[in-house]
């Protein structure tokens, strides 16, 4: 019977596995066309606006003011739209998302992560702030919808629409709930990149905080689907018939395969190196405009109002940039949408408008495919510091937006601009690709800011479809910008879940730790319950403090409960289940049949508050008999176990509390997460 | 302080992950080397012995007798050679090492598997039996190697040649050691198939049991520099002074890309089928095959024997098809390097023999890369039929083997085969491509035995180069293949563990101890040590009892230690050694003055056994203080407490030992590995 059970909830895993890459591709797919349909009007009205309003080959003192206008007000409007909703609806979706999916993997609570009003506004939020034109992209938040999907399908319940669909009942615990959420985040990037491998390992990677072997393949399934959906919904959106896999190189085909020699290891080296010096810089740059940020920008307008600054200052450094450069590239083998002539000649397009006229993610794609003389050094040195300082201010801002694809075309940027100087220099180095260059550009600043390796070079070879053997180069590339990035600071999502104080456990227990005992953490006295408490006393001790935990304990002399024999361990949302429902001794009769485990997995995960419960009355002398509702079985240490042995056990088992007993079994104390963080 | 040790720490680590990387693929060079120019030899000679015994073009009566003979030679000697050295030299050096090296990283302890006199003994074991013409491949015994070497230099001392060379003491535990190993063992399959980020998600995949963020990265950079180290020596062996890759693409590489069609995804799943339904099979038959040899052929000669006896078999078996079949193809685009004439005419090589005339792994190269209409398809009919049953009575003979390459054989066979049967029933399906259906037969036949799905594919891509586009095809035929084997029985590297009985810890707990509590598993009563217990005690105890740990207890009521309250844990090797070196309470002053954890770092990993203590004699009433040597924060558990949640604690732990204790601290019994395999 038991195997029969196990075999039908591993069916039934499998097929949330399945929707998960299913919805979330579908999601992926909406957000991308809206994206894309959005931008392309915009850009195609300011292109018009430019023809109309600019005199071609005729150097007047009409400028760019009224293109300048309107594009102010196409970043505006959107801009102010999404960072409004984010700051007033649901702040949680601000950002990548990925540090919070993070964290939550880790075992960290984090309210309102996985909501389906959470993934409506972190959709919004991105398509606004890239249509807006902000220097971010869609991938962050791609992850962040992967991962709500995943927690919405796999609970079979909505607490936004007070839905209970009562399947998948058997999949209501934390640890359920984590692994598919790994596997909707891994969908996500899948999605995100159309890269099946590279979206699987990135969720490895960078959020998974525990293993295990059958999660890798399930993971890996979830990914396959996503993508395969997302092929299929796009192609027939672009109306090819043939299916074929081509719409998913985001980034670009590289259609002549890349070829390195072996001498230019060391240069890919270099590049690797000031990926990593530029990346930690900016790591410590953004990190202190977010500290300022949170010090002197506390109020909500005031963070719309940035946004819409931001953006502003976007707009104007692009026009700026556009007006003052002179840099006239004849057509014919332009890649961009909208080849914008202004000052140049007939049969000439401007490069500089050419970069800016798109959303970031086509520059990236500009960057590594367009043919060698397209732009001038010094307009590609300019995007370089301007996308860099911007892409910087946005990061941190009330907006959802992820930061992989600024990150990239920043590289991409750099990349491409050291080979052009290069071969300025040294005109007979034809190895000096651009494409080429700005690839491994792109791949040393990832590597800079983000601190992964495999999973950045699988994705970028995934999403520009370069041969296996390209790998070498990216891996050399991301791996000295991690080492060198690593020297001065932390990856970036590392960094923000240090900035907001989430305490996540690190993989390896802190060496200031090194020689510590429990009984030099520990927290005491303890708020204990006995094992057959009154209803009175639970109702005021959860009313006046907020501990998630309550040792339960027997023995006890007189009323001084902490220092009781430990029977187990209960939840404050278990107690607050049993007050509401009446679960007395003293009215089992009026149970219902099935009162058991089940009753708490009805209202997972959103408990009530103690709030909710009405003042006691006549139930005030009841008793609650927590026997039948504790866990018997929690983890204790003794007051002499060593810290960073407790740290294993408790990173191990993803504990939240953990109870110190001394040798008469009575309890010393009680180590939390917090315990881990802040001392 | 502690920073400072911890950054030393680190940088150490970093170095012997490259020194692993290094030495590991000089190993595997070395072998591969040996094997290639053995080889080659080997085969001219044969080659050489056909063309002057047998008259061209002449259907005379003379016949392959002396060729025959002289195979049969070339096969029994090194064979009987290399099974002679495994069986009595080395028994655990039988079999691919790749079962054996997981069970070891997943906690077991395996005498004698990361000696250096077992890497000398596999080294050749492998040699000999890839040259005698068994069918097996040197990848398995590459990955045991790495692990090998990871095992020796990160323990900087080797017991095989009594050498402690003092150095990285720091990391000898068995838990760092676990990390190197597995480094070890990604660096051997990097090595073995020249594919690094295959060869990282290999060790991860199939061989890791625990599991760390920084430990990926460290795989990767080990992978990486095996693999680059591997290329500069080959490259330099084959006079190539480009160091350019190809050398590497051991399966040869696709130099057209290979394309696929969305309605080909149908028939990728179909050919998964039918790897997944034969790995399945040839899993099951294996496994009955190596039951009746352990029962029916117990002595070491008859290993011996039977090795040779398989060898021969193979070569008649070959030698009946290159007789009886006549399949010519003329001469020109013939990528053997022996092209056999024997009874074709001029300007034609039998192609049968062409199959049969190399290693493995070049017929595989063939299979994927010879033009089409190579073959008969009753030549590779037969082949597959010959070559299935030949590789599973192979795997399981006592010589050192992988299964990996004859896997990838029999898939690519009977894949290409499949595309030519098709295309003879429908000529007009051109995108039947015979290399590219050998490929995705491979990946199904290897899905269908080994189950894994990641890194299978990524190493099929690595090593013939194609693009990242394929792999979505080759994941397709992976996944049908393990969900359709995983109906039947395990993967055969499982399989091959759960017969020899390892206790292997599960990811998950098995289903039937759901329900069950402690108290039903545990093992009672336990063998107890005092806190200060008499010399004699233990010594006669250790002589008694063959636990490897024993609980310490103290306020012992008479002699009735197993009633004690727990203090803490020690371990069988730490007694021992306290009894040797004489670290008695009462000579306290003639200790050394380090005496401390370190004393049993210095003996690591080679435990002498109780039977070098001398008798006591005068020391008889000397006492042992535990309380500085023993564990004092070991794992505990309650009686009442739920087996799957023990489990989960034991195995994310890694623990070998755990105590149950009642409500007053006192043992209740104890659970070890074994009580969660057997009962």
């Amino acid at each position: 019977l038991t195997e029969r059970f196990s075999l039908r909830k591993d069916i039934i895993r499998w097929i949330i596995f399945i929707q998960i890459g299913i919805i979330t591709a579908l999601i992926a797919c909406t957000i991308d066309i809206i994206i894309e349909e959005l931008s392309r009007r915009k850009y195609t009205f300011l292109y018009n606006s430019v023809k109309d309003n600019v005199p071609l080959s005729d150097a007047s003192d009409r400028d760019l003011l009224i293109p300048y206008l309107y594009w102010l007000l196409f970043s505006i409007v959107p801009v102010a739209f999404g960072a409004a909703m984010v700051t007033y609806i649901e702040p949680i979706t601000a950002g990548s998302g990925i540090p919070q999916v993070k964290s939550y993997l880790n075992g960290v609570k984090i309210p309102r992560i996985v909501r389906i009003k959470t993934l409506a506004v972190k959709a919004i939020g991105v398509i606004t702030s890239v249509v807006g034109g902000l220097a971010g992209g869609k991938e962050g938040p791609m992850i962040h919808a992967g991962a709500v999907v995943a927690a919405g399908i796999s609970q079979g319940k909505s607490t936004t629409f007070v839905k209970d669909f009562r399947i998948f009942k058997a999949f209501r615990d934390d640890h359920e709930k984590r692994d598919f959420v790994l596997g909707g985040g891994a969908a996500g990037v899948s999605a995100a990149f159309g890269a099946p491998i590279g979206g699987m390992l990135f969720s490895l990677e960078e959020a998974a905080s525990f293993w295990n072997q059958n999660l890798i393949w399930r993971t890996l399934v979830a990914s396959i689907i996503s993508v395969f959906t997302l092929n299929i919904v796009l192609s027939a959106y672009h109306g090819l018939n043939d299916f074929t896999f081509t719409g998913l190189f985001n980034l670009g085909k590289f259609d002549t395969p890349l070829k390195f020699d072996y001498f230019e290891l060391p240069i890919f080296m270099i590049l690797g190196v000031t990926g990593g010096l530029l990346g930690a810089a900016w790591n410590s740059l953004n990190t202190k405009i977010n500290k300022f940020r949170k010090r002197f920008i506390p109020w909500k307008i005031g963070k719309v109002l940035e946004a819409v600054v931001v953006a502003m200052m976007g707009v104007t450094l692009a026009c700026l940039m556009i007006y003052f450069i002179n840099d006239c590239r004849p057509l014919g083998n332009d890649p961009t949408n909208n080849p914008v002539q202004l000052f140049c000649e007939d049969n000439e397009y401007n490069a500089v408008a050419a970069l800016w006229f798109q959303t970031p993610e086509a520059t990236v794609r500009s960057l590594f495919h367009d043919p060698p003389g397209s732009h001038k050094i010094l307009t590609l040195a300019l995007f370089t510091v301007v996308y860099y300082v911007l892409s910087c201010a946005t990061f941190g801002l009330n907006v959802s937006l992820g930061v992989f694809i600024p990150t990239a075309l920043v590289g991409a940027a750099w990349g491409r601009l050291l080979a052009m100087l290069t071969y300025y220099v040294f005109p007979q180095a034809e190895f000096l690709h651009p494409g080429k260059y700005a690839l491994i550009g792109a791949a040393a600043n990832l590597g800079g800011v983000l601190r992964m390796t495999i999973s950045l070079s699988v994705i970028l070879m995934e999403t520009t479809g370069v041969e296996t053997s390209f790998f070498f180069p990216l891996i050399i590339a991301l791996i000295s910008a991690k080492w060198v990035g690593d020297y001065f600071n932390e990856g970036i999502y590392d960094t923000q879940i240090q900035v907001n104080h989430v305490p996540m456990l690190t993989w390896e227990p802190l060496p200031q730790y090194k020689g510590l005992k429990a009984r030099d953490i520990l927290s005491k006295p303890v708020v204990c319950i006995k094992l057959h408490d009154s209803a009175n006393y639970i109702y005021q001790m959860l009313k006046k403090c907020d501990h998630n935990g309550f040792p339960v304990v027997d023995d006890v002399r007189g009323d001084r409960r902490s220092e009781g024999r430990v029977c187990g361990i209960i939840l404050r949302s278990q107690l607050i289940v049993i007050l509401l429902k009446s679960l007395y001794v003293e009215n089992k009769r009026f149970w219902l049949p099935e009162t058991s485990i089940q009753t708490f997995r009805d209202v997972y995960p959103r408990y009530p508050s103690i709030k909710s419960v009405r003042k006691l009355d006549e139930k005030i002398n009841y008793t609650v008999d927590l026997s039948m509702f504790m866990n018997p079985s929690p983890i204790r240490v003794n007051p002499h176990d060593s810290v960073p042995r407790i740290f294993q056990i408790f990173r191990a088992l993803g504990l939240r509390h953990l109870l110190v007993i001394n040798n008469e079994n009575r309890i010393a104390g009680i180590i939390t997460r917090r315990d881990f963080i802040y001392k």
